[in-house]
């Protein structure tokens, strides 16, 4: 049975992994559109959503699976995010909104932009959302609710369209806000890609440390080291994108952290006290700020429960 | 009513701050001994301990604590060891056990020892166990269950109060293990004080940037960011402590993490797309180990919540 006034008569979803699926989720159980048409292009992914239910339609085909789509979510590694607009282009319904889910902006935006046609509505996105798992299996409902969602338009964009999609991100759970492409890029190469590298980089330095085991890492792992391992057990072809694709500021971030590494390497090694004690005790507070803000849970590491191996 | 046939007829807990009250309250809990002195030089600390109900007699004098104990555990600051080991020594009964529970060993060791008489029996200890928070409220009777505890005995060290010593730990819910204490220091290094220093320094270095504000890195901190202000709000004196007295062995992780970042910052600069790909792919590894070793859960993001602010 129809729905009666949805956001959306139809949407159509190029790419199914976390973000993807988890839309889908949140599509249905919100009730946004009529019609969901999901594309990968992988027919062992397509198969597992559709197994999943996670579309009314399902297709290998990015151009067909757009067409007649009011509303597109392109949900890939942003690395080919400019292959998917030129595949879908022509296809596209005049007056439709396309967006994507990536987790760079202009870069997102110089590859897609001229590529598709001056009928539609591109308004590049990014939710601030996500977990540890990739593919169809590892989306759920609730992922975008009280995170945040960045939509990066220009001057050029019909405020209308971007009313229409702001209003499906706050259905799915999220706070919408807007910014400009490049301080987006600055702003995540601080507070998610630097993370993340330096995640990657600790795991791989304690996975290859002479002196010490691998087996020694794992079992005393709860020390401290085990929640580097989280983000460092993510996607690895989104953050190689990623990487490729925001370079400039992630490689600015790394060298101001480097910086503040080695002035504290200097303290430690000058035995300064007081410089630790006094770094060590302004981080404290940012936490706080983060939990009243509602970006964390408060109980005690980050709610775990005792698990016996 | 006396317990039947306890583990210890009494047992002093020098310092009741999250281990320590972790001890008081899992000492009850498994009826461990019929007595427990609780000892904290904080007045207003050994009221609230005394609120907790975390012992059976308080007292703010740590020698008159250790009096008739049959087992002293010493959980204070590292750095405050040996004047806790000088200010009990003469008090202490003859046969008692004295152990710690400090993240370094070869320094805690090298300030007890001297002060202690040969007629006890020193043992240094390191649960592998805690939370971000501090204090005697900070506690819970199940914070070692299923995490491992180091000790580091000597040559000389007596095996009946190895053995005793063991069984406590096994009692509290703990795995033991032993080990030199120059190998745990390397370990914990890279396992432990590794991993809090690069979080006190990415908090440090987000905090304090100046075109990115500190509002915007704690509303988008779900990015990625959040994961490392947990270990950032841990104890400032205690990690202070930490860098002081395992010096050696930190600034040796701190140089390999650095040049492994140089490697990483020259992959990125570079654009080795196939360089990273590999570094995030053998990272994934290490984590479904650590998972499988119960040292942590498979719910994405830790299990926390989606919670609303």
């Amino acid at each position: 049975m129809p729905l009666d006034n949805p956001l959306f008569e139809r949407i159509a979803l190029v790419g199914i992994g976390l973000i993807g699926s988890s839309l889908a989720r949140v599509i249905e159980r919100e009730k946004i559109a009529n019609a969901v048409v999901v594309s990968t292009r992988s027919e062992k992914t397509l198969k597992r959503a559709e197994e999943l239910r996670l579309g009314t339609h399902y297709t290998i085909d990015a151009a067909e699976a757009v067409k007649d789509a009011d509303l597109v979510i392109v949900s890939v590694p942003v690395g080919a995010s400019g292959a998917v607009a030129a595949q879908i282009a022509s296809s596209l319904k005049p007056g439709a909104i396309v967006t994507d889910v990536g987790s760079t902006k202009a870069s997102v935006i110089r590859q897609m932009k001229p590529e598709l046609p001056d009928n539609v509505h591109f308004i590049a996105g990014h939710p601030i959302a996500g977990t540890e798992y990739s593919g169809p299996d590892a989306g759920f409902a609730s992922l975008f609710e009280g995170r945040w969602c960045i939509l990066t338009p220009d001057q050029n964009t019909d405020p209308a369209a971007l009313q229409k999609l702001s209003s499906f991100w706050s259905a799915c759970g999220s706070d919408v806000e807007t910014m400009d492409p490049a301080h987006h890029d600055q702003v995540l190469a601080l507070v998610s890609h630097l993370p993340q590298l330096i995640s990657y980089n600790i795991v791989g330095t304690a996975s290859d440390f002479e002196s010490v085991s691998e087996a020694d890492v794992i079992k005393y792992s709860a020390s401290g080291f085990r929640d580097f391992t989280r983000l460092a057990a993510s996607d690895p072809t989104m953050w190689r994108d990623v990487c490729l694709h925001n370079k400039d500021a992630i490689l600015e971030m790394l060298a101001r952290f480097s910086e503040d590494l080695s002035s504290m390497r200097a303290s430690i090694r000058r035995g300064d006290g007081d410089a630790l004690f006094e770094l060590f005790t302004k981080t404290r507070s940012i936490r706080r700020s983060i939990i009243e803000a509602g970006q964390d849970i408060d109980t005690p590491n980050f709610g775990r429960t005792p698990s016996k191996g």
